[in-house]
């Protein structure tokens, strides 16, 4: 793997992510209803790894190419502005996620789940807003992000969170529960209900750099392998680590009888499948004429080794 | 009011109607998980009134003017996608307000509603692809829809389900059962959850005409207005239709001590109100410069004197 020995990816996250929670607080609209605006900040401020974001500004900056001032300007705001989409999108998706019909989860990132602290009614109504919120995000109404970007980027988000996205993926869990998927079906599940988000992060910030479609091609297949690796190392940790250092239950996905890559490889199996994950996405990384791609690859180490 | 004499509503809404729905039928995506697939199917396809496509397609055929049958074309599919992107919506709303946790309904449309007869997991995830294809079908992949009123189109639906919109009326309404509204604070959480879908019909319809701002500026007076009246006439019918006739369950918002026109007004005052705020509609169609408007007035007064 090749990232420069001078990158530093715990301060270019902490600088990017310093934009991005700066974006996500000024975008969450104080104008909402009182009742609806304190669950909508729970959800979405209330801390959470924002690999999304961090992906879309990775991608940005290994896609920008010499432009104006001015354009560099516009180009970089719809990265913040679809990293905050995507990041609304996620949060929106973990709050319907614990909800008690579906995994009926009570603690997150350490905290009450968001139906456990304002109700269900509540709970149902804060992603629903959420996901809206993550489109008006995108349609700014006064702004020279070109309309060109903004409807494309609509079209990127809604497809990545929809049918053959991520909840399309959340029903083939739904009706996975029990069953013995063996490998191409369990990953074409994750696919879906990870990967989606993850590959359209990528290709989000990607699109607002203005990188040509070859380009593009191959930033799709690193979104995902990345995205496919993350779940893997999510099946690991939901076995290895403890509920305290994940700051969700752990050990819910074998309690819940659900298929997961360590159940079908075992956990060694499982790891040496994240590793070759993240090796064909650095591959695609330098297939492609994409030069400063630091970021990127740091991410994907990062995703492997966590412990989180 | 001035509806031409000639102009039948009825044959113009059939009309409408059967390419609505065939956009609808079209749209909804074979490819989606099985099991979410026939939910979604279900949410949408099951009848209603289609009030708002038919205020979309009324107000495109309002603004139309002299262009060429190339931008015709495009401009006409760009409000089937809109009228298709807010019937989608208005679904999604239906399938959650229904849920247990909100409204907790089983009957909608005269049939089961959704929860009851796919299970609430499913209930929720359908609800949320449906809201993320309302933003796939307005940002088709292959199309001559400019992406200027492709990215309008987005934003204004956005806002209009949003915090600022539906789902923020929602809200409201969750806080105001038991209390003692006045009819400001009613017509407040009534503009928002269900006028601001009414009113972004009657705009997206005009905008994919390509009407100008001023037209607009009255078009919303009317859409606000004509969304208040049919939210009046609601409350009317909520106390005095069987529901057999209205496929719902009536007499909800007495049993659920919400409070309603009728609650605030009695019936015939709110009667009154419903007749005042027709015809402050029909005033700001005729302070506009639009001309084929016979469509539009003959649903606004059909909105006041329907049964059901």
């Amino acid at each position: 793997m090749n990232v420069t020995p001078s990158f530093d990816l715990e301060s270019w996250s902490l600088q990017s992510l310093a934009e991005i929670e700066a974006c996500l607080d000024k975008w969450i609209p104080p104008l909402a209803p009182a009742n609806l605006n304190e669950p909508m900040r729970y959800a979405v401020l209330g801390g959470g790894k924002r690999l999304r974001s961090l992906l879309v500004m990775g991608a940005f900056e290994a896609g920008l190419h010499k432009m104006s001032a001015e354009e560099w300007e516009w180009r970089r705001e719809a990265a913040l502005r679809a990293a905050t989409a995507i990041e609304l999108i996620h949060a929106y998706s973990l709050v319907h996620d614990d909800m008690p019909c579906m995994d009926n989860d009570i603690l997150r990132r350490g905290k009450p789940t968001v139906h456990v602290q304002f109700g269900e009614a509540l709970a149902l109504l804060t992603g629903d807003t959420l996901q809206a919120l993550a489109f008006e995000v995108l349609t700014p109404e006064h702004s020279h992000i070109t309309p060109y970007l903004q409807a494309k980027l609509c079209g990127l988000i809604a497809r990545a969170a929809g049918y053959n996205g991520m909840a399309g993926g959340q029903a083939v869990d739904l009706a996975s529960v029990g069953q013995n998927l063996d490998e191409l079906h369990l990953s074409q599940m994750h696919k879906l209900k990870t990967g989606a988000l993850l590959e359209a992060s990528v290709l989000a910030g990607a699109m607002c750099a203005g990188v040509k479609d070859s380009d593009l091609e191959q930033l799709k297949v690193f979104g995902s392998a990345l995205g496919l690796a993350f779940q893997v190392v999510d099946d690991i940790l939901d076995v290895t680590a403890d509920s305290s250092v994940l700051g969700k239950t752990a050990g819910k996905d074998a309690e819940a009888d659900k298929p997961t890559y360590v159940s079908l490889m075992g956990i060694e199996g499982a790891k040496h499948k994240a590793d070759v994950l993240v090796m064909k996405a650095n591959q695609a990384l330098l297939a492609s004429d994409l030069s400063k791609t630091d970021a990127l690859v740091a991410i994907a180490l990062r995703v492997v080794n966590r412990n989180y």
